[in-house]
């Protein structure tokens, strides 16, 4: 095969979800296509990496110095919404049930993985609970073991008297079959219990 | 959502094998990497579709005048493999079991799809069996209603006395455990049963 074509396959191939022979088909659509989709492509990609950052605060994507979430005056202050990835933040404002300050850590901690707190947007944490007068943090991270470990390290590194932690309530989801419900979440969804 | 990087989430999940999700994901990790990630596929991409090219014999990707497999001396001439995608020609090349020249379709007839055959690389076959002194033309396309639709149509627009017409032959795969095996397949096994 071209090399030309090898490297580009390898390029798509490391992006998220796109696996050699996803990249493959990705690759040969492109380059066979004459209405000019590759180029059409590569100079979107060119101009949004150019033109696009992540917030300095909350870490979502923004073409302004501050993103629009941490410049609208209209959100609540004092709330802070730690979420995993950048793509939590527009599932949440979709459900439209926050209206506080977002926070993208931009991944978990993983011991598997190799990534450590120095990976994560987690160092500012601290600057923006005295800045912005926070007085909750919820935590709306995965239910998985990196998920937990991340929001205990967190709790045990930005800990203040004054500030509550809350994170999302685990049980069976709306419409759930408990057929279909792994044993964890049932053994969670009984202690948690509510009274009636 | 910013709208520079919606529109540039719809072009990646038009890519093949690519949905809105995995395109969402996709985008985020590269306007989100410092390394130069979208800058680097970018230019990538710029680079391959400036130089590359489909074979105006073949449909095989090249950076040459003609591809590597039609101006290969070495390659049997008289048979002519005629295949779906390119990617179909580097299955096979790997698989080093055909040693003549290739032809790809860009595709298979479909009317759901609404593929013509003016949609596909079908116009010059008639041309390469005569400047080629093709005898064999080997059929290696999809064992689906599109596959064999399109060879029926191939077969009776470049019917010729002294072409000989051939497809893969359709069975339990290697490995292939009967209670995996579909009824379709089985009727056709069965039905091209080897004598001992």
């Amino acid at each position: 095969m071209n090399p030309k074509i090898e490297r580009l396959i390898k390029q798509f191939a490391k992006l998220p979800r796109v696996g050699t022979r996803a990249a493959t088909r990705i690759v040969f659509e492109l380059l066979q296509n004459k209405t000019g989709k590759a180029q059409n492509l590569a100079s979107a990609l060119l101009d949004a990496s150019e033109t696009i950052h992540p917030c300095p605060i909350c870490g979502v994507l923004t073409e302004n110095t501050v993103c629009e979430y941490c410049s609208d005056v209209a959100r609540q202050n004092g709330c802070l919404c730690i979420v995993r990835d950048i793509s939590d933040v527009y599932v949440l404002e979709k459900a439209g049930i926050f209206h506080g300050r977002y926070h993208v850590l931009g991944g978990n901690l993983s011991g598997v993985s190799g990534i450590t707190p120095a990976d994560l947007n987690i160092a500012n944490i601290a600057d923006r609970i005295k800045n912005e007068n926070v007085s909750e943090i919820i935590f709306a991270l995965p239910n998985t073991v990196e998920g937990k470990t991340t929001q205990q390290y967190i709790m045990s590194t930005v800990a203040m008297p004054d500030v509550v932690f809350s994170e999302l309530a685990s049980g069976v989801p709306l419409g759930g079959d408990l057929d279909y419900i792994d044993d964890g979440t049932l053994m969670l969804a009984f202690g948690d219990r509510k009274k009636l």
